[in-house]
């Protein structure tokens, strides 16, 4: 689906022993950089997207017309200023960019994996991005930065290295997936399954797409994404395109009309078994139970400078499962600190245009930077 | 799909205009009735039933198999006492349990309505309600009472009737239906109308049933019926039937195998084309809009006595909707208590054991009657 981005390669041999027990290998990720490695490579950022997010974070300087998904936080002059910090984002593994996941070819028999691809973790996701790192020639990244499932990566990355992450910030995430969110998700993946043009996942093969159960699941997504609040002061009540009810099942509210362009919109550029894969990941995320049951385990000793942030609306990834988060970096007397941001939009907040997410991030990145005697210089830096 | 209940007929000519201008005739209701009228027929209680509700709404003393959907609240020595009160249930026109719906037969075409069915609205249950409540020979109803989409006949029937109505006791509802909510029901109509089962309505008469759409459309309501804290204690992430993850698609947690019993055993009892007709009205629930944009309007001059109840964990109906209610109330002077109670079990709590629902309402209920100096003996009573 998206054949230009950077792409690194793990042959046969130098694959990935996934936590499902099963070898991963060849694999690929795709990925993204801006701005210049300087040359103590030492203003490295890391992004990690969200669920279906890409490795395209900021704007493409080189073409106009491509936006990248975080475009207002990531990019010259920005919070996350690509004059200054060398950005680098990659598709996840499991994802539909470019990395491998179930669109991939199976190297065992030629054809594309479908559901014979491997199930993965987030711990899966971030140990092939640790693997890229390295081929970047990068020891430790200034910072690990993502919201959502992005923040999920955040905080697998702090916990499984402590000497590589200088500085993180999970942003409207968890640190481990809630009942409910679960349920939601299941709802998405049976809403995929029961499209009968899912065909056991072999859809591509047989040439179809299950447009209409992926579309119905990003609805359903969709909603969980936003607020109440933010619903009704965007749609209201309010009709679409009529003076008055039509007596019918079309979009008669620009609600309706909202929903079902966002889902339809959504199919035309996500894989359906990718959706299926990704949510699974989440669905597992539980980092108190790969820690003895308790959270803070994961992170003793750590070294690493904590930026916490949630978003008063966002009732998927509410406050107090990022304030659990504070708590258990408090009990390991981590370095944190912890923001609340005021906002309405709910959990698409934290890709949406809020002042106060941009100038903390930007604020705690630059006290790290003087704090740790890191110079961002660039000037003379030379991309990898 | 419900043969036994009671029925009352509006043959051609006794028809209801419905809010589309439509003319339903003839058409039918089914309901149910428990304990007795008593002389002065003074102690009739209108029970409203919810989306996926019936008139079963108490235990059959005649078949121990066959339980009602409020048989906590409602039967003999229970709050709402059926040795005390005469106590009638209807199914809702648009319904699949007895009265006139989308799965009756169009007596122009002599095939099943399927989408012929005119879209109808709560007011048009109300009316069709009140022109059965007419047959019985009831003038007055000592009290309306009903939960979610029974609330909100529960306000309907106040706002029009206000004569024939002593005491109303909306439950867990709002007086319009939110943008969040319209588009949970948006979801589920997208998820039954995308199960190419379904034949564009036609199903019935084609031999089949959209029962994979059906299904994930429960399965998302489902989730908006509970809450966050309560599929937390009920599920958190514990597993199904196993001791650890599988890395597949199963339903690896119990919350996951919990889910899609619900929606696979809702399919068996409703009819996909209700689900639309009802939740579509539902959708076109605005009091204000009917009353100048100003809900107090609704209930100028009432004479009415009110209980408003929410709970603090239903985030379907959340209590700062119940409040706009009694706000509404209170502009108009009328009578009226107000009674948030403490659960965790989210909107589903109206149904479930909730004593201090159970007192609220037999305190409300007789204190009114006897404010109102009525005798509610039935043991010379006769029933209808």
């Amino acid at each position: 689906m998206e054949p230009n981005s950077k792409i690194v390669r793990f042959e046969h041999g130098d694959g990935l022993l996934l936590d499902s027990g099963v070898r991963l290998e060849p694999f690929e990720i795709a990925y993204e950089t801006y701005g210049t490695l300087n040359q103590d490579r030492s203003n490295a950022i890391l992004i990690c997207h969200a669920l279906t997010g890409d490795q395209h974070v900021a704007d493409d300087p080189e073409d106009s017309e491509k936006s990248g998904w975080w475009s207002n936080l990531v990019g010259p002059g920005k919070a996350l200023d690509s004059d200054k910090y060398f950005v680098i984002c990659s598709n996840v593994l499991g994802g539909c960019m470019g990395s491998t996941g179930p669109s991939s070819i199976n190297p065992e028999t030629g054809k594309i994996y479908g559901l014979d691809f491997p199930v993965i973790t987030i711990s899966d996701m971030v140990r092939a991005q640790a693997m890229f790192i390295d081929r970047l020639g990068i020891e430790r990244l200034f910072s690990v930065v993502g919201g959502s499932m992005g923040g999920m990566q955040v905080l697998e990355w702090a916990a499984r290295y402590p000497e590589r992450v200088l500085t993180a910030i999970p942003i409207a995430t968890s640190h481990r997936h809630s009942s409910q969110n679960i349920a939601f998700h299941e709802v998405g993946r049976q809403a995929v399954m029961a499209d009968p043009d899912w065909r056991q996942g072999r859809y591509l093969d047989e040439g179809c797409n299950p447009r209409s159960g992926l579309a119905v699941a990003r609805m359903a997504a969709h909603i969980t994404y936003l607020s109440d609040e933010a619903l009704h002061q965007k749609f209201g009540r309010s009709l679409q395109d009529r003076d008055s009810l039509t007596f019918g099942f079309d979009a008669d509210f620009q609600v309706e009309s909202y929903l079902r362009y966002q889902g339809y919109r959504f199919v035309d550029r996500f894989d359906a078994n990718s959706y299926l894969y990704i949510t699974r990941a989440m669905d597992y995320f539980d980092m108190p139970k790969d820690h003895g049951g308790i959270l803070a385990n994961a992170f003793k000793d750590t070294k690493s400078r904590f930026c916490v942030i949630s978003f008063t609306s966002d009732w998927l990834y509410p406050t107090r499962e990022s304030r659990e988060i504070v708590k258990a970096l408090n009990a390991v007397a981590a370095n944190v600190s912890f923001v609340e941001i005021n906002s309405e939009k709910g959990h698409d907040a934290f890709l949406l245009d809020e002042p106060e997410m941009f100038s903390t991030v930007s604020g705690f990145l630059d006290a790290s930077a003087d704090a740790l005697g890191i110079t961002l210089e660039q000037a003379q830096g030379k991309g990898v």
